[in-house]
């Protein structure tokens, strides 16, 4: 049976994961990519700096692949894209303040110059061969976020972005409700939308609250305030400048990524600062203390971020002293919490007033993503037929589709899927049977994808329990040690105090290559697999670790 | 001026941190030592297994250290006592069921027999040269837990161990609240209190509450169920045995530590489980799944636990199918989130329904640690003089002392001390002025304390960008090279993929020993780190890590 035409949807990435989102949508020859992000690693991946997803097969299609349409400017939405687009030069569509954001990452990369960016926003169509796009607003934290409505032969998909409905956004800027119920109403195939917070029940917050709390603490704060939050929640750093409008104070930004992401807001329109407010790092002390504002990075306690410098008192020219307020206004992400405590003990050491903790106790944070009631009203207003959780771990799906059910998807029209995994659309009727190539990619220093799971694996044994380089310098002749073998441990025991150890290993080597000779099993490789074996064997013994043990025989 | 008499207080850990708690009170010719914990080490601490305090000051003062007191048999009171009494073996006091699981430890370092274990109760009166000690009940989350009270020429000191008020305790055995009132009215000098739950507003919530929940969840679960909680929590056993008996299920117990535990309980009198109830694993299959109670280790995550293995399927004999029911009944402690979200993934893969979450979510979890106003009470009842909030991070002692102040300590009363401080008290007048040694012991493999800043400092380096061993074979006579120099590498990139590289760094080896030979700078010395440094520098410009470089020069 040939097929005229397919309709499938599979994601690269943000698939039992929180990170590295990228997904697809392939119509007949056409292939459009949704989003590309990065994913930090977790401590299992020793010295990895950043993963990336596998893009193997876009590359393998890339006469197909007509655009990147990315939803928002978050790192996990966009951190991929440089790498994604120094394979293939594909058009990338995104709105005025996202687009702003890449940029500033080509431009790092170098390869802004031959990218292809055009901005797109809510009003925007896009004609691909057999596949029309257009978009709706969604409020999220960050400013000018989509969610994509795809018009396909089958039916209409449409894909949420990251949101949640917030009937009172710091910005004005409200979420297209009338046009996602007009869509819903003219009936929608396939929902794909995000998942991370279907575990919380009830309405996410507004942020107009954290800007309540803000404008409160700075009332009470009895010297200087040093503010803290994500760069890119444009919406909340404006709550901060018109709480300094309010108390009168100055505003001063620190950190490289405060910085260069209020000035793309602010060059695009997306912060509105009064004049004169904004003061330089060296003028703070110039004003009284009970007229300024800090504004930085590092509400994750990232240890080289300002707010860890600041805490430490290693932040040149700036000072946090006794009665100063901090105030951190970003819950912790899960895994974080570590960072961020050790940072708010340095800061009560230094005889600070200090705000922190979650933002259901501290006030300062709300969520960015839907909470169940939120994802309940999109999956209403969407009436799908078929629905896929996106964007979450497995258990986050898991809640996803039970809320979808509760609101009238049918059960067993849900497809909870892994990354790669295809669902394929034909003739109404939704089904997956198939798979793409679908992985991570492992950026390390400058290289991209060449550090795999062997390396990964000798940097665990080297992390654990060091290593024993054991040197043999042996006749090429007659294959017989021509002096005692000598050692070199690095990471394994303090070498000082361990001589008569690191002496036993040196004569328990000799030994070894000895009765291999005398066996007559004297080729390299076996002496270098039997030194490791009963090396390994002894000194586990002795000292229950097991070093890497490189032998390393010189032929003379 | 001479002294005659002199009281001191310090702590050799558990101070600006959780875990590893041992304190000292030393009167005139007397040390006391109150608990001697552990503590697990963070991801920083590459390879080490544990971290127990450094005793040197004790060892520096054998001859006065008359006992160890131990408060309750958690870990991080408890843990440390096999290191600590292989220095010094100094007789210890403790309740009937704490004794039973140091002796647990005791056995494993196979020093039970030489050992002098002490058994104490509530009412117990110990008398040294100038020191008398009597205890008062409290509640915790474990049995048979102590407060220490200390009568000293200078006054009394409470210390308060572990503590909540459970006015329905699970073992209905009650905190000795009107002990405590005596104490108090008696007059107290120095109050020494925990501050785990400092930042927490409100009272801990009775561990009654668990109880109703796991019953509650007992009755809806379809099939089987599997609990997984502290094995040290007997009184929350107790509850799940008790929630069996109502819902005529039998219990089977999975886990070494559950086992071992559990045992120790029901041995001593702590556990009250029916004839016939407990079952063994391999019995598991002959009841249907709606009549079995699994209760196993491995609520925090921890990946070789029962709970982990059972979650991937890799639980001999033991399985978990569609519409089981698995209850977290502990919150995740800070730090161990991941590893939780991973095993309920997991567990949702496999169709069960997974009940997990912070305790004040899920309802299966209390605290056993007092919060706000759980730590004023106890504050109040004592009316002390003195102040020093101890088992704390910086900023739960900084919030315990303003819980203190709020209940009538004068301002300038507490000190917040590190470990090592010396808080002395002469003639009614407490100053902090000197410090002794304390400080971490890495337990790592079988040594301890022979891991130091210089292997942990290498394993960072290895863990992060692996290394790379470069051989020289040079001759003895002139100091030239007599081959081409050869690398080693492992951790650092996927050596087959990048032969260019490695052709490249051999070649700058040898130019580099060959220009130091031409400005006769041709020392072992000088070449080793002439190499180190011009190779680290080559590799970085092209690759941006920083392996660890290893020259070994063979002379021939």
């Amino acid at each position: 049976m040939s097929r005229n035409y397919q309709l499938s949807i599979f994601a690269l990435g943000g698939l039992n994961e929180i990170g590295k989102n990228m997904y697809a949508i392939e119509s007949g020859d056409d292939i459009i990519v949704i989003d590309c992000g990065n994913k930090f690693p977790d401590e299992s991946l020793l010295g990895i700096d950043l993963i990336v997803p596998d893009v193997t097969y876009l590359e393998e299609n890339r006469e197909k692949v007509r655009a990147l349409i990315v939803t928002h400017g978050h790192e996990d939405h966009i951190g991929g894209i440089p790498f994604f687009l120094k394979k293939i030069n594909v058009p990338v569509y995104a709105t005025r303040f996202t687009l702003g954001l890449i940029e500033l990452k080509l431009r790092e990369h170098k390869i802004l110059r031959e990218s292809e960016l055009n901005e797109i926003d809510s009003n925007s169509n896009l004609t691909f061969d057999k596949i029309k796009v257009n978009f709706f607003k969604v409020n999220h934290s960050i400013p000018d976020c989509l969610g994509i409505v795809f018009h396909t032969p089958e039916g209409t998909i449409v894909h949420t972005g990251d949101f949640k409905f917030d009937l009172t956004p710091a910005n004005n800027e409200h979420s297209d409700i009338h046009k996602m119920a007009e869509i819903g109403k003219d009936g929608v195939l396939l929902l794909i939308s995000e998942s991370t917070n279907a575990e919380r029940p009830g309405f996410t917050p507004s942020e107009q609250r954290v800007g309540e709390h803000v404008f409160e603490a700075f009332v009470k704060a009895k010297r200087k305030v040093i503010i803290s939050t994500f760069a890119s929640n444009i919406n909340r750093v404006q709550q901060v400048v018109e709480a300094c409008v309010r108390t009168n104070r100055k505003l001063a930004l620190l950190g490289r990524s405060m910085l260069n992401v209020v000035d793309v807001a602010m060059e695009r329109g997306y912060l509105d600062v009064p004049d004169g407010m904004l003061i330089e790092q060296d003028q703070i002390h110039e004003y009284p203390p009970e007229q300024v504002v800090i504004l930085c990075t590092g509400s994750q306690g990232e240890p080289n971020a300002a707010l860890a410098r600041l805490s430490t008192g290693n932040f040149r020219g700036v000072e946090i002293l006794p009665e100063d307020t901090v105030i951190f206004a970003a819950g912790p992400i899960p895994g974080n919490e570590r960072n961020v405590t050790t940072i708010v003990d340095n800061l009560y050491t230094l005889g600070a007033h200090v705000i922190y903790g979650s933002g259901s106790t501290s006030g300062m944070h709300v969520s960015g993503h839907g909470y169940q009631e939120d994802l309940k009203l999109m999956c209403t207003l969407m009436r799908p037929k078929y629905f896929i959780p996106i964007h979450g771990e497995y258990r986050m799906l898991h809640h996803h589709r039970m809320l979808a059910e509760s609101v009238g998807v049918e059960p067993g029209n849900t497809f909870i899927i892994s990354n790669g995994d295809v669902v394929d659309i034909e003739d109404g009727v939704a089904r997956q049977t198939r798979e793409v190539h679908a992985g991570n990619t492992y950026v390390d220093g400058i290289g991209l994808g060449d550090v795999g799971e062997i390396v990964l694996r000798d940097r665990k044994q080297l992390s654990e329990d060091g290593m024993l380089v054991i040197i043999l310098t042996m006749s090429k002749r007659d294959r017989k040690l021509v002096s005692d073998p000598d050692t070199v441990t690095r990471g394994f025991v303090y070498a000082r105090n361990n001589e008569e150890l690191l002496g036993d290993i040196n004569r328990l080597a000799a030994k070894t290559i000895n009765e291999l000779h005398g066996r007559n099993k004297n080729d390299w490789g076996s002496m270098k697999q039997q030194l490791k074996k009963s090396l390994g064997q002894y000194i586990f013994a002795q000292v229950k670790k097991k070093p890497m043990i490189l032998p390393i025989i010189i032929e003379v």
